[in-house]
């Protein structure tokens, strides 16, 4: 690890060097060990891959998809797809095919060594050759037309956490299939490994059950998955090292079973298919017994389809109102002697576990189900936090985070990235009880997420969560880590992802053309963070995600290299670094106001965003008085804070749902400005 | 047609008008009669279709298809699939299933009419529903996030030739079938009905043989379609109503062949697969029975396969020479008294037409199989032109012209757009006769294409010769043209087509970040057209299509713009208008050369630019001067026409492929300036 640290650095000082030039490293996640050597190996059209030892099938797969995309990804044409070639370019070498598919504790380590005369990835296992492959494609920079270049290197590489995962909502929004391999292409791509499948939930029943085809039927508006799409969802990830677990939520969040099946509810009903957002009062009804002859129906039927051995049942979020309701469940609970609904959960998820048991799976569920009558081989999936896991653990309980992790929540990427599973204490844990938190997921909610706009939600950010758990806990720097996620963005188009070409594309619907101003706008503003969005007006499942705050990256790269301006400006004793690159960025968002008006005032979607504009040149004008200030070198008078300081506060549910992000550094102007 | 006329003039109108607005409908290509009502129809969350009438299970799929597409084209989430709702947006009366594929002659019109309360979309045939919905989808406008508008408008539509086509050349550069599959949903939004397959030639065999499987396994380096996959493709186009046939081409470009069957060709070999580009001396040998024996098998497996009743035998550009060379067939011609090589193909070809025939097909060749020989059911595809095209309708052959509509050649649209089959003295012939004139295709052959730069090439321009060959001759006022190519060219981006990201990703690959000076660069550069390319450098099969030249646009809309810029300067008297406007870009263009040298230098791929950024930046100083004489009102004197006009010439063969595209506008200010 001490070498990992080192060599970031010297990264990091390369990418400043060279930025553009594309000769640092700009791996992500970043190795656990690597050491630059001198010189590269060039990668034109006579690149071959030798497939060497036995890594059987599932290696010679992967190599056709290499190839593939390396060609893709250099504008190589690259005829044959994979030769026992003589002298090759790349020699993968995997001492044992292992098993078919992918499993919690996979050997993933890898050796990828590269000189100017040719390469070699090493690995135990096709789950190393996977994550090596990965890192070579992260490797090859732009030389010339005929000679792609892959600096002389050795990694020696191994993940930090066995648990490396993404939740996908597709319930609330359905997410189609290609949206779901295009997802696993760019998770296998930053060496996740976990593809935890949110299948059930009050907004959708999205998976085909045989046994009790009514699910689906009526409960998915006919957006569901059939049992052919999960087969061949679990064969893809599972080509690309991915585990797949599907979450079935109960016994809340089950108001879309309840429209073919009320009987199994707390409440009878009639039931449709839940259109809103929130907690739902529904819920099944521990009491009864065809509850879990049901469940043990359905859940078999899914432990059969699903060949993972984990198999998440959810438990969160029992608001406990139709529990309460209910006369039959007051006197269940008074029979069995339990003191609230949080006994009764308990018990359910007893039961549920067995249920689970029996057909072979271990039972996940999240932090609600933790409860002394939890059987010890549950996993508990934390939304609490560190604290709440490292609990579990003490109590013997294997566990994931996914605090800190939930990217619908449109933090930046260093917000997530500052998050360790071991922080709160967690490291302070003695060793048997850390080792039983496994890893961690990234979890994308899909209320305000449709499969438009969900690339740009996941992507680049997810990119980050996956360094946390896969790197060694000390790389953490944020700038370098900002440098690489920029590269690795770019990266991931040529994977497919659309978070890039998607906003293009919505920014031209929403102007009816290219519109150079109205992307300056979007570039600099952000979505509002946690829940606030819902603040902003009335969304349902119907809502339309068309309007500029999908459009617009839950991060503004512009704003936060405007930061790093303001940062080295007031950094500078004289002041004078940097002032000029300072004043034309807000002398171009100063404009925005006059420049847009005429563009949103014509036009009934982007109408909304005219006080968007004026508060985003308000404020550029602020700072550029701000500048003037500085410049001058007298502090500015306390009536000039006065007047403009109220802009530094944003409106408290702005109709745009959108904030301007440069807003933090035009108050570090400001105030410095007044010599605060 | 009068009032499509009229009804044109009035959207050109409009365009200016409300440029951005989205109110215009930009349909393309433009239909045979369209009327404009007032007010418009919101399309909302609320959006439903209801199928009326007995179109079947195509037209039910063609409306789960379009549901998705509106849900993807507008940022609306639209939850029921199909309905048949009580009060349905859209309803769709088709009053026969018709046939299950699509055919030569089928009926494609279609009545479209929508008013404020709900639309109508009624055809004869699933034909025309299918047309009739890509005309519904290209007036969605945007309006408020949850009101997209549709004008109110009757559209009666139909189209002028029955034969529409794309061949796609597969076989030079393999093409995926996603990329196939993506082309053909450009081909549908654009109403063509043709997709021509060019599977096999000198450099690939492209299909698998189940008969002759070695054809496949030595011919493609791995590269082919499985007969699933041909299947597959068939089913999907039939879908959108588009005829699949292949071409094998024979009995030259044929070498692909000859590696697992020398016994085939004119000379002894052995053969390998062809890597270079150009005419190729192997051929196939018509003096040898088991030639043909071979090709019954071979052509009948392929008839099966392909259920549409054409099969193209190419037969284009045998140099010969093989055949001079060989004592058999010098021996051959002799004794069948033939006089040349063109009666030696004409034999050839007459006993291939029995084979194909004799396998339920109607053959097509290029015009070289035109000869005293051909059966009258042949159909001649002509890379000839329309003279040839006529000669052959007054023999009694069916033709379609290509001659014009090479998309390869890097054309700009309104060259494409200004061929018409009916030009050269076609309209002079009798009606019968010209009928025999099926329509045309647009050939996108791949010396130059790979899967990355394959969508630039055939999209947007392809979208101009569908029009041609779709709408009344009358229709080509290649302003209004370029006006809705320009919004054709976004709206194709919603249905999957890469044209425009993958720009900006191959920029973004060249320079290793966004680069604004290169973009505006590349903005104002065209490839060289027709095979000039070749003369720059030495192409092959492996020759990478990564650089400047791959990722340049075959046509310059910034060009194009500035040239009307230019126009408009020089019309009006007092030279006034507009002028900043030249101004300000020329001023952009100018720097690019100082601004971009640091960039260019650096990198192995981009160092070629040097020579074309200092030309872009020389051409446009030029410029400027010119636009100095003409403000003062003084001629330019002819010392300075003298030194600047060596500028107006091009190098003869740039290194980079490239041309600074307002060249021409910059020659017609400088002439202005001395008085020309």
């Amino acid at each position: 690890m001490a070498l990992g640290i080192a060599m970031l650095t010297l990264a990091a000082a390369a990418a400043t060097a060279t930025a553009g030039g594309g000769t640092r490293p700009a791996l992500m996640p970043w190795p656990s060990s690597i050491e630059m050597g001198s010189g590269e190996l060039a990668v034109g059209p006579g690149f071959r891959i030798a497939l060497a030892g036995n890594g059987g099938p599932l290696v010679e797969r992967a190599a056709k998809r290499f190839e593939a995309r390396l060609a893709r990804q250099t504008g190589l044409v690259l005829p044959s797809p994979v030769a026992m070639a003589e002298k090759p370019t790349l020699e993968i070498r995997c001492d044992s095919p292992g098993k078919p598919l992918p499993y919690l504790g996979m050997d993933e380590g890898y050796t990828l060594s590269v000189t100017p005369a040719g390469a070699t990835l090493q690995a135990a296992q096709p789950w190393g050759i996977l994550r090596g492959m990965e890192t070579f494609l992260q490797l090859v920079g732009t030389g010339s037309s005929t000679a792609f270049r892959v600096p002389a290197v050795v990694v020696k590489d191994r993940p930090r956490f066995p648990w490396r995962g993404l939740m996908l909502d597709s319930s609330r929004h359905f997410m189609p299939l290609e949206t779901v391999k295009r997802t696993l292409d760019g998770m296998a791509a930053v060496k996740l490994n976990v593809f935890h499948w949110h299948l059930t939930d009050d907004q959708g029943f999205r998976v085909e059950s045989r046994r009790y085809p009514e699910l689906h039927r009526t409960g998915s508006d006919g957006f569901f998955y059939t049992q052919e799409q999960v087969k061949e969802v679990v064969a893809y990830a599972g080509d690309r090292g991915i585990r797949v677990y599907p979450e079935f939520d109960i016994p809340g969040h089950t108001t879309s079973w309840f429209v073919s099946h009320p009987e199994l509810a707390s409440m009878p009903g009639p039931y449709r298919i839940e259109r809103e957002w929130g907690i739902m009062d529904p819920a099944l009804d521990p009491s009864k017994e065809e509850v879990y002859r049901f469940l043990d129906g359905f859940l078999g039927e899914m432990a059969a389809l699903f060949p993972d051995p984990f198999l998440h049942i959810g438990g969160d979020e029992v608001n406990g109102k139709h529990w309460d309701a209910s006369e039959r469940l007051v006197a269940f609970k008074k029979e069995k002697g339990f003191k609230d609904n949080h006994d009764l959960l308990g018990y359910f998820s007893q039961r549920v576990s067995k249920i689970v048991t029996g057909h072979g799976k271990r039972m996940m569920g999240w932090d609600e189900i933790l409860h002394p009558s939890l059987p010890k081989d549950s996993v508990v999936h934390s939304w609490r936090g560190q604290e709440s896991l490292g609990a579990a653990a003490k109590q013997g309980y294997q566990g994931i985070l996914s605090n800190g992790y939930y990217i619908d929540l449109v933090w930046s990427a260093d917000r997530h990235y500052g998050i360790d599973p071991w922080d709160k204490g967690v490291d302070q844990l003695p060793e048997a009880d850390r080792a039983r938190i496994l890893g961690g997921e990234a979890t994308m909610w899909s209320e305000f997420t449709t499969p438009e706009v969900v690339d740009s939600r996941i992507w680049p950010r997810t990119a980050a969560i996956a360094e946390r758990l896969w790197s060694p806990r000390e790389i953490k720097d944020q700038d370098d880590m900002y440098a690489r996620l920029d590269e690795t963005s770019r990266w991931l188009e040529w994977i497919g992802l659309d978070h890039r070409a998607g906003y293009t594309r919505m920014l031209e619907r929403l102007a009816g053309r290219q519109h150079h101003d109205l992307r300056m706008l979007v570039d600099v503003v952000e979505p509002l963070e946690d829940y606030q969005r819902g603040a902003t007006g009335h969304y349902t499942q119907q809502t339309p995600h068309n309007r500029l705050m999908d459009a617009a990256r839950p991060e503004s790269d512009t704003a936060r290299g405007f930061a790093r301006l303001v940062d080295a400006l007031l950094a500078d004793p004289s002041r004078r670094a940097g002032r000029e690159a300072v004043r034309a960025r807000l002398r171009e968002w100063q404009g925005l106001d006059v420049q847009l008006r005429p563009l949103l005032e014509r036009s009934a979607i982007l109408r909304e965003a005219v006080p968007l504009a004026a508060e985003a040149s308000a404020l550029a004008a602020a700072g550029l008085e701000a500048l003037g200030f500085l410049e001058q070198g007298v502090p500015a008078p306390q009536s000039w804070w006065e007047q403009r300081s109220p802009l530094l506060q944003r409106e408290k549910k702005p109709l745009t749902g959108l904030e301007v992000a440069y807003r933090p550094s035009i108050k570090r102007l400001m105030e410095a400005a007044v010599g605060r």
